[in-house]
């Protein structure tokens, strides 16, 4: 598909993450206005509240913009999600409506972004193949590094949705209790071995009460994020046998602002690699529901320039999100708009192509030596961390906007009051 | 502390759950009423919406109780929840408000009884002592049966809020992955080994953004529900290495209708066992905040009469809710009013006193054999369990009211539409 022009500024730069091909969705304020939906083009923001409120959006009896998130809209269902598309493709291509619509566009420069949606509950899966190998080569050794179960379901968990944050909230680094391996008893530190993992995030946009298909599924799927799930992997190593990772997961998941929607990435659709084990047939493939999305990760030290420590693609991925939302439902677990399923740690085959740094530095083992000189095996202190996507068209690119943290340093008494 | 007397009907009852010393909160409706939070007392409901609208509760600008959960009230915060009952006890105590308040009192048995809370997030810890030597000794053997970190921290997982039922809601047997020993490879098919756990759960009734101390966690809990968390092991089996529980334990949790609020149950404080590791500073006990309460598994098999098949106490965990909770917040995880924590399966020493059927079956080996003659390893579709539940005082009960479910068939096939 070909670029989509549209008379905004900056829609039409082959640099913007937001081509009129794109048309994310988000939550932003400024100085003059309260949180409300907007739509991301160019160089502006689409202010939707005000849309609805002047009729140039028409699409339901009650309001569905002037809230600071979009479940209102994903709650509407995907026939008001393609006429939302359809109406703004209109409002924003069309030169005739340039007298109308200008004044309802905010410069991006002077907003500020929020978390796009309430997060109903969160999930997260362990999907990559090259990062659980990797994982599980460090961990039990290269002849048990996949689980039995691996190539035959998503393995996920359950997450925390509280600890859900917008790009560019600072992360604190979190005290937990952990066991070094030349101490016989557990301590309460701080982390350690505080990391990253560059994940995507598949929103649900629909409900379901009992087990869904996989085509079902992939249409349940409002749109995509970046995510960041920040990892203390000291605390994890400790608490997490028999049920699983629970405070190292829980001080943040930091999520890109914009809502990329299905229909955006519908040209980049690819396929998930091939099975080792024949997928039972209630996960198997039904169509391409992957997406080549190109994805970037810079660590920036304290007041230092940032270097690209990870450079791979969503591909890489064994099993795609709507595989993972309709394993989720085969014990009838009600899924609920809202709902937030990260994909699991995103690496390829290539050791630049990790990410996370936990394999990055082999466990710790191999520092990574950053543009500035200094080392890094884990996260330090005012490290400042960037993940960046786009789906890359033909001259224009379906970006994400980045999603960012920053880390800052452990509480001297994390009860001191 | 002895009997408090009520004028209304059936409430100073020895065998009623609901004495004047308890007034747990529920929701209910009836065929003319929407649902709306009340207090149980006796063989009555007090409807508290009611109760605002006509002024004889007056305890916030906006109303609190004309919606069909308690979240509200969670909310106002502890000193609300304080003023609350001592008015409720001079409603409902004191003989000179009958005239005014015997109209708000609405039969029980009229009622239908619905969830008491928008539950936010709920997690389910592994506390009990006696249950994880038992699931440890039965999958890794007597001498490996409980992981290194569990007389340290209280291990825990997150579950999945959709899933929460209120007592009385059929749950249906699961369909999910699992592999059978004497296969090689997995197959979808009906869980065969579906199981209860008896356990308390605790209602968070005030936010938190970083780590709290026990004392604090504790002044945190709204109140207390039995909760069964339906469990299929066999599902569970195959899916929980290495992250955890996931589908197993999704299809459902149920709990008791009533919340029995901290102050309800502050004369029956019990301390927990005593410690083979001193605890760390943060998780150290801060004075008795287990809870004496007798609990009771009975099941029938459709058309047959109830046998109990487990009596134990809460006072048998490990870990009390309060020190849950501060595990909880370590990681700087924030908490959020409505979030539910199941305790962890509760089961004593004796084998009378096992809080699950994989337990009282050890694995499926040794089957019950109910009144009826039937035996059972694990649940039979039509079979209903009830858990019950009291602190025993003198002459009364703070009971909890029935939590209780039936299992249905499988679907014969779960995406037939």
């Amino acid at each position: 598909m070909p670029l989509m022009t549209s008379w905004v500024p900056g829609a039409n730069s082959p640099d913007t993450d937001f081509p009129l091909n794109n048309l994310p969705y988000g939550v932003f304020s400024t100085d003059e206005m309260d949180e409300r939906c907007g739509v991301a083009i160019g160089d502006m923001i689409f202010d939707c509240a005000r849309a609805e409120e002047e009729g140039l959006i028409a699409l339901s009896d009650s309001p569905l913009f002037d809230v600071p998130f979009w479940n209102e809209v994903m709650e509407a269902g995907p026939e008001v999600w393609a006429a939302l598309r359809a109406r703004l493709v209109e409002l924003l291509g069309d030169e005739a409506n340039r007298d109308a619509v200008a004044p309802l566009l905010v410069p991006m420069a002077e907003a500020v972004l929020h978390m796009p949606m309430l997060v109903s509950e969160y999930t997260d899966f362990y999907a990559g193949r090259h990062h659980a190998t990797n994982v599980g080569t460090m961990f039990r050794g290269a002849e048990n590094a996949l689980p039995p179960n691996w190539l035959h379901i998503p393995i996920g968990y359950n997450g925390r949705a509280s600890s859900v944050v917008v790009s560019g909230t600072d992360v604190r680094r979190p005290w937990g209790q952990l066991k070094s391996p030349d101490h016989d008893l557990p301590a309460f530190l701080p982390c350690r071995r505080f990391d990253l993992e560059l994940e995507m995030g598949a929103i649900v946009g629909t409900a379901s009460e009992g087990p869904v298909t996989v085509t079902e599924a992939n249409e349940m799927i409002f749109g995509y994020v970046l995510l960041n799930d920040w990892s203390a992997r000291d605390i994890q190593a400790w608490e997490y046998q028999p049920l699983g990772p629970f405070q190292a997961k829980a001080t943040a998941t930091t999520i890109s602002p914009w809502i990329v929607t299905r229909a955006a990435l519908e040209p980049f659709k690819c396929d998930t690699p091939e099975r080792e084990f024949e997928l039972l047939d209630h996960l198997k493939d039904a169509g391409p529901m992957l997406y080549d999305i190109d994805l970037r990760v810079t660590l920036a030290p304290e007041g230092k320039p940032a270097t690209e420590i990870a450079h791979t693609n969503y591909r890489e991925m064994y099993y795609s999100s709507a595989q993972q939302l309709a394993h989720h439902t085969t014990s009838g677990c009600p899924m609920t708009p809202g709902d937030l399923l990260g994909s699991g740690t995103i690496s390829g085959a290539e050791k630049h192509e990790r990410g996370s740094l936990l394999e990055l530095s082999w466990g710790g083992k191999e520092p990574l030596t950053l543009d500035s000189g200094e080392t890094r095996t884990f996260l330090e202190d005012g490290d400042t961390l960037t993940l960046t996507g786009a789906a890359l068209g033909d001259g224009y690119r379906i970006g994400f906007g980045p999603c960012t943290g920053k880390v800052l340093p452990a509480l001297e008494d994390p009860y001191a009051r």
